[in-house]
């Protein structure tokens, strides 16, 4: 079967925007998405890169443009007033969940994009995030567990150091066997080279 | 008559790319192109923002990118060994021909941008510019003279200035009204915007 991988980290805007349409693409093509959780700052700090945030008139044309994508999608998109989301223990736990073959790893990725994104929680705080967590099915604190185990940390770490190792800058980033699209507008892109 | 901003700068691929498309977008939308000279490196300086290409990883991907619109778009794109290239001998040009209300403002656009974008000419090098200038029809030096005006360059340095208040970081940036929309890449909303 045709996969495709998507390389992503919660707290990106776009990796969001992409992850609603991961559906729509796998169904007009075919193709099934590989999932690649990644820690973006880990990635920015290995290329040089740097969050659109980081420049005031980028920042803030950036979510206008997220904001086109999201009514032209028809998916709903908030602000995070809380945003950046530190989200090293989210994609430990993304990770982990997916090196075990939990079945629920979707429904988890789900739970933190609508958390972030949709509900515009301040996933920053423990107490909110156990509360999304286990409002979403989850036992929170044996997820927080397994986020910290070595073998989890490692696996992380060594995931990002992949993506950057191939070319990645930023997210989401996809790719079709070893061509590289970056970002959530790319889509189209992405659907003509599964074709 | 309806009409749409499109800032650009000679030496930005993405500028070029948007530009080989303004006459499909305005036969789309029965609206106007009115070009907005300006020079990215004072935008860059005011904004803070960085060319694509200072990022060694993006810099790789983005040429990429770049030749798969251009595919897409059915347009000439060669990546210029000479690359960056100062433009800012070029844009002043620009800016006084629109200034004088020349009739070969386009022309002039036209042969800057295939110099640098198609013939992959050294644009930095003074003869090379006068000779690609000359074989389209420019008194090359006639131009270098009209570009080193200080009404010229404070035109271009207003205009600069304009972008850059109004919320401008990269190039090229349409306006329809007060919409902003960054990037050749988003051609299709500056239309949905113009309807």
């Amino acid at each position: 079967m045709k996969t495709f991988e998507f390389w992503f980290d919660f707290g990106s805007t776009a990796s969001y925007l992409a992850w609603t349409q991961l559906p729509a693409l796998e169904a007009a093509t075919g193709a099934k998405a590989v999932l690649k959780p990644m820690l973006l700052g880990g990635v920015f700090q290995a290329t040089g890169n740097q969050s659109p945030a980081n420049i005031p008139a980028k920042g803030k044309y950036i979510f206008v443009d997220f904001a086109r994508f999201a009514n032209r999608y028809g998916v709903p998109l908030i602000r995070n007033p809380h945003f950046p989301i530190n989200t090293l223990l989210f994609m430990r736990g993304a990770i982990a969940l997916q090196m075990k073959g939990d079945a629920r790893f979707m429904d988890y990725c789900r739970a933190i994009f609508d958390a972030i994104w949709v509900d515009s929680l301040n996933m920053n705080d423990p107490a909110t995030a156990a509360d999304a967590l286990s409002r979403a099915g989850f036992d929170a604190q044996a997820l927080v567990a397994l986020a910290s185990e070595q073998t989890t940390k490692d696996a992380l770490k060594a995931a990002t150091q992949t993506a950057v190792e191939r070319g990645v800058f930023g997210a989401p980033t996809f790719f079709v066997g070893d061509q590289m699209f970056w970002g959530q507008d790319r889509l189209d892109f992405v659907k003509e080279a599964l074709r």
